[in-house]
């Protein structure tokens, strides 16, 4: 299954694509994790926000075409120290799950402290310790900029935990 | 000029639309206002978010294709005392800036104290306060829904600040 994270942003949008074999249930850490690409997409700064959001739209779009991903994982919005940074973010993550859906992809959330549990195994872990890890598991030769870490973090958050995000799916549709 | 107002919401998001004449600077208040759409773009409650985002944002394309506005005004989203809720409603606007982004037009905010005071003449009207003004300046016969009147008064607050908003618009793309 190829799966696309995300790290949303209204200037820089991270993202990362990983592919994983089929889970087996009775060797539920035996994912092999293959790495396919990973980047961001960028808005330039002196833009306005609506400018800006769309530039990003547009490259998350291509991204959707080109990479092929059947699911997309974002990272959830936590209350922000800084109230007007956190709108921000939280807007920036509206256009990317509308893009997502317009594409008829769905999109499961993962709660940042979660990412960084299931990367490093402490919730607390720094931007570094992610960025290490992430090219430990995927088998990097250089260490990924943040935000394209950090959203191949969110991919294989996903990627551990998409068994139970599947049931949970499953149950809502039905 | 044509203007269209948005309120967003991630369930509802009301639209509506006005035109106005070019203002006189001799007469700042003598805009003339026609109305000439309101309504709502809603999307089923059990969608997933990625969804919901994606049914409005198909809605708003056509309002934008349809009715032509040349500016777009939204409202801006405040602290909110549910930080959940206020996230939420953030989600929503950034996917409605990145829809008018996408269709090359330019948006302007407008905090809610500000658009209430230019509607009613107070910062603290109620929604029915501001849907029966709302209903007097564009003289429509029958009070809006909600959702479609604070839109309508966006539009309004829009059409009466325009000018200076078009002098802060031109200084800073100069």
């Amino acid at each position: 299954m190829r799966i696309l994270g995300l790290d949303p942003g209204s200037h820089v949008c991270g993202y990362g694509v990983i592919e994983t074999g089929e889970p087996r249930i009775s060797a539920p850490g035996g994912n092999q994790l293959t790495y396919v690409e990973c980047g961001v997409l960028t808005a330039p700064a002196d833009l306005a926000m609506e400018e800006r959001l769309a530039e990003i739209a547009r490259g998350l779009r291509d991204v959707l075409a080109e990479l092929a991903p059947m699911v997309v994982a974002v990272e959830d919005v936590f209350t922000h120290s800084n109230v007007r940074s956190g709108l921000a973010l939280a807007q920036a993550r509206g256009m990317v799950l509308a893009v997502v859906g317009l594409s008829g992809l769905r999109a499961a959330s993962y709660a940042p402290a979660l990412i960084k549990k299931t990367v490093t195994g402490s919730g607390r872990a720094d931007k570094d310790q992610i960025a290490r890890m992430v090219q430990h598991l995927v088998g990097l030769r250089a260490l990924p900029r943040p935000d394209a870490s950090d959203a191949l973090a969110v991919a294989i958050t996903h990627a551990h935990h998409r068994q139970s995000t599947a049931l949970r799916l499953r149950v809502v549709e039905v």
